[in-house]
């Protein structure tokens, strides 16, 4: 290669660096002890190309069957677990696997392997078949979890809860209502699942290191026996592409904020003041210090994970920031955040899952904090339904609320005539009004939260789980 | 409501406020300033609610008619120009408009408009419309872009320039070929975008303050006569579901993120020691002190505005991390990002494609800078035809590298005897190997180089853009 | 300039942009409408550059006075309103500055204002005057701040909370030492932030566009003049170093997560279910469709802006990502971040003040909420005081309470035989463990809840301030 | 604990998890794994804490000897690599070393260790004397950066490059000034490391769970002896800041960037166009496609891995959002990532240092790429000397610009009359001014790039970094 820097000779400025090797950057440029995840792709890749090559008439068919079978015995080693990486000469999972094959089948058969082919293309491959199967069964997951949260909305119908705006009790609601409000983000997130896995799954085998295949390789006949969807079609991008695992952080960050807020909301409903869900103890840790204590570990490591998520989708996004195009050696970072981030979203998914299914209820607890006051708009309601102008009906309202909290008197307690006092208009009938099950059942326009609502939204559900 | 805390009582322990109101936290809570651009949706919606109060009985038919006159009245009055916002009492659209709608035709019927509707289920309904509309026109602008380089790469076909990777030469390409390598990431933008849009505009009209609306709105009615692809299925979550901002951002942040490698490129082929292209002088500047200076401005804006999209993204995600389900203030900081995000990823579309339909290219330059050592694959390549295995060719056409560097002789002028002398395989015909046109031309697979295959790119790009 | 492409013959591929010049780039390009609130350092800026010049010698003393008293006629026009920009001209604060005053004393001498001065080092140092002085009026805000923080926990040091740890509770604890717990990282805060201002405040003046200044200007004489603490040290690095911007907004985004946390506190201790404050009416707001609510939006708007203060810095950070050395335009988006960021903490800090100052606490609910559990760890420590190993204590703690629960009777209720029934080492003196008071004032090594403890806090904490 | 809720009676509704315990959860909640890491601190931190119960009489000082002893013994099985992790029990450093330390020497004595401490003090404490040694390694680290720059600078301080600003070439400046507008940027990285360290360094033991140390415990004592700047000073804050971490994650973030930019810069200056330097084969690799090439490895791994760290940050600052006061266990989240981020920081800084001290620069390859053009300045600055004002010199230096570019004929080729013709005032001393030497020592106020400054700026970074 070009003629050689001898360091020795700069070195007059000193510095740590005098031999021929840095051995810090071998290690800080090696990939192989997180790019290992990927042998089984990387070996099925190869027999595809291998077998596209013989199509081509650039390997014989029978180099192709040693090529075959060779790599299949390399990776019987890695299932077996009796593959062994040599250190400092296998420095990725690529070369490793290459290194290994011509040990067994002999340097000439296996330094055709790679004939046309470019690590840039290789990895791109790799990557996007083990990413896609990933996302596969985390679209398992997900679905498991909203399967959980459909099924325990229709179990637990009957229970009523406050609804909380700014974290104020509002009006009456469905605790399914309530677990329905995420369900149908979580469903969100799966439609995106399936958008993303669409365009993770292109094929860049065949590209070569940018410019294309010289050899006339079949890239559809390859594409197909990978199971991938179709093609990337320009090979400049294709090789250095990484926008498959960018959408995918994003994805996952998105999703993991939503199961933040789940778990907040969890968090805040099992503390003594509100008291409404009780974790079962699998999910719970006690305290080194305080014996009486019960923390929802669980749902705080859920919450806490979410920032981790979106770190790996900020910190990629920096890292392609400004790169020229085609291959940089920068994109060596989109794997650890990527393998991070597939168990970190994985695990929550199914720890959620697992949180939500043994999570008791409180019930009682539930009822005692309805308060009369979030009938206010029910009141409200009912003198509209008399005429009378929603603007002036909210001030009539809040005047009942002001008189209950100077008497002290609980507002479904005033009298008729208290009432009457307010506004001439209330007649005898109000006190109907002062019901949490039929304000919850008033709310029956679609999306509301009365019980035929509520049984809607658990079909519209079970319609986008499928 | 809720005993009144008399500030005066409480200074003690004295601090910057004592009155009854805060000027600064008026301000500080206003939207007017920004939300005032949802004037036309705000109004839009309220008719349609409105007309579907009518249509359940709430209102009568002439009170509708009152309504939709004076809410139209007021829209006027917003686009001749001549709507006065009253300072602190506007505080924003939707008070605004009611409030004026009130001194138009009086507030007995106007103190109807609200009925059964809360702010949380406006606020939403008139964002989704206004992105909805927005981002449509941002659709339109991206396959203009798109169109250009199209165009561009038709009629450019046969220039050939160095292709990079680590931006060091690696081999000849075409210039139509890097064109296309983002054409297609800007295509896959232009696909998310369109399933972005599908969940921006679902409708949240009818869900109430949080759990539903209790005259038996017709939901679907009002969704249809807004233009929407269907309804938001839970009132709970609808009412604060921001997901489709922050996935706005996510989707803008990428393209941006293209916009700005795209801008990369160019600003390194503009340096002097590149060269192969420049821009025209609209999106050029020159310098205070430096009278030859010419500046690419532009693709520095545009590779900047980057970090500025970013960090729309990267802010409003941290905003809805861990609030707590259902509206809370906190999603008024959802707006001005959006409204920047969106003007910001419009303005820079439009930008780009105004650069790349007026760049000149420097064929020559680029000719210049193709080297012989870009054809070293090519070499390589050619014994690989002769049966020898790939890696060895690879060490063979690396020797021969090194003697070019060794001898100072460029690889392409090494004689026929000395190539001979490092491997017997080279034939005759090895001269021919060395043709920039002709090492484009090898690369025939599917995605390569060749004239052929950028075509049948340049086709499947128009059908990604139709 | 190098020949001009133009635009119209390039044109084959058609585009948005036909002409010689885009508006839509003139008005991308333009920074006029934010880099205005610089008028006066650009101005002081200026003054100081021509007095070094006429010190060199490059300028006339005569030019000197000319130059100066222009521009503080100019600089009265901003000051009175009566400043006219002229659009598409005045494209910066700068241009617009130096065409007033070539038009008040004529080009001649004005043409000589910007000699051997770069629009770099003249930004720089603009954005540096302003943000130093910025931040001295947050500085102060942050000490109001503290200030209020310390003369509350002074004045209410004797009302006892619970204190939780997971939001579950713990052990009773001082409302001032949770009020000083926050003090502190504010006071962290403040530490940090007149580090950051040290290295703002360092000047760029006289270091030309990137290689110095020709003609031997003093800079630190103007250095002195400007209030600057010192010199950036190397011209390339000065003109375009943005890293004081980045500090601040790292700065900046810190604290606002302090202010989030405070507020999340706040909100949750003003629910219902908590009930421990309520906040004046000045910083809460109604509902439109609830007449009960009273939603705490103050709060809820500084938890939301700290998201849009990490999204200034997060962008900003991504707009710097691989930018390469000296100016870029890139860093034009320096400014409007920095400016909406001054804004949104400056505001910020003051509203929490406003908060803190006029909230109401209910001791009555505070001391409610404590439960006997509380006091476990009590239970042990009375043990290990006894001479039993602390890990031993916490498991027989850890059965009264079980006992407690299974019998329903509280802890504190639980008889002496059967508290001796679960170890034989209680004594009768175990009954004045159950004193929320003791088990506060028995936290006494510094840092910890007892009233000395706290009080020796707010001193340290003054010691901070000052 | 509160009644268990038993996970198979709720389990009407399925899902993944039936049993009392999840053995995902279980590994999801551990942090052995990471937290190894700490076990010297860990140990280091027990026998201080041992050490002050003794002096506060809870326990004995036999008993304090043989917690020492066996703490030490704990230790050295950990440093010989024997101490074995029990699986499912150990889930973190602490309660392995307890468990160990209890097997050692008894459960009786081991049992009194805890005595009034609380895992989130000891972990606060651990962590934090971790991080501070490890920042002094890292400071060591970038104190060598530094004097490589310095010695460089000195070295090859007559080597003169063209300065670029935009990327185009501007004025001739000196090699080592360039690498000083880093040096510079790294020590503000030095200043802000010290600043940093100092908060990281405080002392959190003695503050127990939340409230407080009941046993009268000496913080000080126990800070001096674990070699703490000073204390925390409120319990509740103590317990739970992890701004130390957020702090050093910023830190490290803003150094990746500078990091990064100067990787940018000398890949570009490293390419086949540019040309200005060689990067160490150490410190370059090959092409599995590509013989020829020699791709900048380092660099964009360098450049790729500040993305990483801004991941972290980012992460890290999202996770701390919105969560309440004191500690939740989203904190542990604050661990892997600060692991990451240090090994990542101080790998990277000795990387770039190797690359530094090994690189070879091409100061013919810089001279070539000197062009006229950038004398235009100096050409005007001519003009100013002979008094025209700076606004017209700028102007007739740019048709002599134009001149040069219309006949061909470069700018310092132009004849005298030629000159004249453009301007009368041109004498024949301007032949003078075409010598890229003199326009870099022309530029000799403090700062710029004549040699005098240059080497004062290094004395300036030298008294920087002792």
């Amino acid at each position: 290669m070009s003629g050689q820097a001898k360091p020795t000779e700069n070195m007059l400025w000193g510095g740590r660096f005098t031999g021929g090797l840095d051995p810090l950057m071998v290690q800080y440029n090696e990939s192989i002890h997180f790019d290992r995840a990927l042998f089984a792709q990387d070996i099925t890749g190869s027999i595809a190309f291998a077998r596209a090559n013989a199509k081509a008439g650039i390997i014989t068919q029978d180099e192709f069957s040693k090529l075959e079978q060779g790599l299949l015995a390399v990776k019987k080693e890695w299932e077996d677990g009796t593959f062994k990486i040599v250190p400092s000469v296998d420095e990725d999972i690529h070369t490793a696997n290459e290194r290994r094959l011509g040990e067994i089948i002999g340097k000439d058969v296996a330094g055709k392997l790679h004939t046309g082919r470019s690590r840039n293309e290789q990895v791109a491959t790799d990557m996007r078949m083990w990413l896609r199967d990933e996302l596969g069964k985390i679209e398992k997951h997900l679905q498991d979890f909203l399967n959980v949260t459909a099924a325990r909305a229709e179990q637990e119908i009957d229970v009523i809860m406050p609804g909380y705006t700014h974290l104020q009790r509002a009006q009456p609601v469905r605790w399914s209502h309530w677990m329905l409000s995420y369900g149908f983000a979580f469903a969100s997130d799966l439609e995106r699942l399936r958008e993303v896995i669409k365009r993770v799954n292109r094929s860049a085998l065949g590209c070569g290191a940018l410019a294309g295949n010289p050899f006339g390789i079949d890239r559809e006949m390859m594409s197909k026996e990978l199971g991938f969807d179709g093609l990337l079609w320009n090979s400049m991008g294709a090789v250095a592409d990484r926008d498959f695992v960018a959408e995918t952080l994003q994805w996952g960050a998105m999703l993991m904020q939503h199961i933040s807020r789940w778990s907040e909301d969890l968090i805040i409903y099992s503390t003594s003041e509100f008291g409404f869900v009780r974790l079962a103890d699998a999910y719970s840790t006690g305290s080194s210090l305080m014996p009486q204590k019960k923390n929802p570990d669980s749902l705080e490591l859920l919450r806490g994970k979410a920032g981790r998520a979106f770190g790996h989708m900020a910190g990629f996004m920096m890292t392609q920031k400004g790169i020229p195009s085609t291959y940089n050696k920068d994109l060596q970072e989109s794997w650890e955040p990527m393998l991070d981030h597939v168990k970190t979203v994985s695990d929550s998914i199914q720890i959620a899952n697992g949180v939500l299914a043994t999570l008791s209820i409180q019930p009682e607890k539930m009822k005692e904090s309805l308060d009369p006051f979030m009938l206010a708009t029910d009141l409200a309601d009912y003198l509209v339904r008399k005429g009378v102008p929603f603007r002036e009906t909210h001030h009539i309202s809040g005047r009942c609320v002001a008189l209950s909290e100077q008497t002290g008197i609980p507002m479904d307690k005033l009298s008729y005539e208290q009432l009457k006092g307010i506004d001439a208009r209330f007649e005898e009938d109000i006190s109907k009004v002062f019901d949490y099950e039929k304000s919850v059942e008033m709310r029956s326009a679609k999306g509301g939260t009365s019980k035929a609502c509520v049984q809607e939204q658990i079909q519209v559900l079970k319609s986008m789980i499928a």
